[in-house]
């Protein structure tokens, strides 16, 4: 079922950047390249931090054509995406939860501390974004954003944490897809934020991802 | 013979990536780092994606003379460099072949996929110029621009295919340096470009990098 | 005692991302990161590039509860640091040549050329706040600055040279120390900087870090 997931998020994430690229008047080719970016890269940086190789989309490039046809599809469909916002942000919120918790797994394996699973289990889940507005010159709206990267490391915390306690795989899977998903939800519904230091209020909500 | 090109090859991007610095008003070192990183960035990003070490400038510091000499000549002869125009250009497309080549062969020796050989071929020749982009601060001109990168997935793909049927490699070698080198300068020449998504008619030609 | 300044530098690098940060209205988690970024980047980009697995904060994650509470704490103390500037500066310093110092240790272990094991060094000390930049969206001031970068170069240059004719490590640690600090000390000071290519005279001295 993860797989399955991390397929649909995968492929909203390289939506989420053939998006961005567009409105930065990329051709084609920039179009499907921040897409796969978007996708993949959040992943590879983990993998590269970790040294676990070979990376996912060398060992499965099927992938690259998940994210290729995402994202040309998202180029294509864009006007249609701008209405199905909510679907889209349901998407996404659902990638964010799902790349967290494959990171964690992935890192765990490797043997490495807790605390260190959990950030890369969080890398997973923005680094892609990440670098998709860097690529795209802007300042990453993940350091800007209503708890997005909050979720992800309450989910992967909260994955580790059942796990720890001897919870069966698949229903720790479950608890913290769902509770990352609602929290998600919840941050986008009621404008949750850190407070922004320096500020008297919190940010004030950015637009959907 | 692609040895030669290759030495050729980091030259010309570092010098590319010298007169983007000077444009942003670096000193003479970052000048130097500026260059530097275009010329070997595309390659050093494929070997960290690939996990292939050690890397080519770390096993041959040599190549580090090269490329901050020409970095710091292309500072000094930025002028005549702006008359040149044309045959800088030749030289950038000659590089961006022969990094193309170049990067395939070494990822077709780690054994990966030929799609991923093929795409590593591609980092090869592009990754350094958006990496100059990423820290000059623009958005980077590779994926806004005439078939760059669709000129390195075309010369990949010939070489791949022609090794596959069994081609010597140097003819092979000579034949995708050739086909690339031709539509590269065929793209320059007639504007060609792809299209833009969500506009009316392809981008016009940005100016030669 | 290297370890020691190795936490006060890693504590300054995280004040200096988290007081970036904040100037970009990123929230506390941001703060955090960008802090952590700067703070451990140049150390992980210099491994990543060398293949030197696990990476520093990887296998020490406490690592990561100093640079965190650093760049809070920076967030928090902003104003009472703007008028500490010239502190911050010296800490800077410090944590600059430190930094540099303890790249060329962990790259000469790992037997590559002494060219590079300098270079690393100086990746070490200056790639964090180049990576800084680049999340924030500004040309990277270590590329523009005052002797920043040759300050590292030289540090490294020298400790790898009283190595080489034999000198007590710890000696050599020591002198490469004052060395760098008061060379850069000095540069800070007397506003020295690298000639800037195309422009009449040196570079006007940037404000401080």
């Amino acid at each position: 079922m993860l797989h399955f997931i991390y397929l649909i998020a995968i492929s909203a994430e390289a939506g989420s950047g053939a998006l961005m690229a567009m409105r930065r008047k990329m051709d084609l080719f920039g179009v499907a390249l921040v897409g796969t970016v978007t996708a993949l890269g959040g992943g590879s940086i983990r993998d590269v931090l970790l040294g676990h190789y070979p990376l996912g989309w060398v060992r499965h490039p099927e992938y690259l054509l998940f994210t290729i046809g995402a994202a040309l599809a998202a180029a294509l469909a864009a006007r249609l995406l701008q209405r199905m916002k909510s679907a889209f942000l349901l998407l996404d919120a659902l990638g964010l939860v799902a790349f967290s918790i494959i990171g964690c797994d992935i890192a765990a394996a490797t043997g490495v501390h807790v605390a260190v699973v959990v950030l890369m289990g969080m890398i997973t889940g923005i680094a892609g974004g990440l670098l998709r507005d860097v690529v795209c010159n802007q300042v990453p709206l993940v350091l800007r954003r209503d708890l997005y990267a909050t979720v992800s490391l309450v989910t992967g915390a909260l994955y580790m944490g059942l796990l720890h306690y001897g919870v069966d795989r698949d229903v720790a899977t479950l608890a913290a897809l769902a509770a990352g998903f609602n929290l998600r939800l919840a941050a986008l519904r009621m404008s949750l934020a850190l407070p922004v230091p320096g500020q008297g209020k919190p940010a004030a909500r950015g637009e959907g991802r």
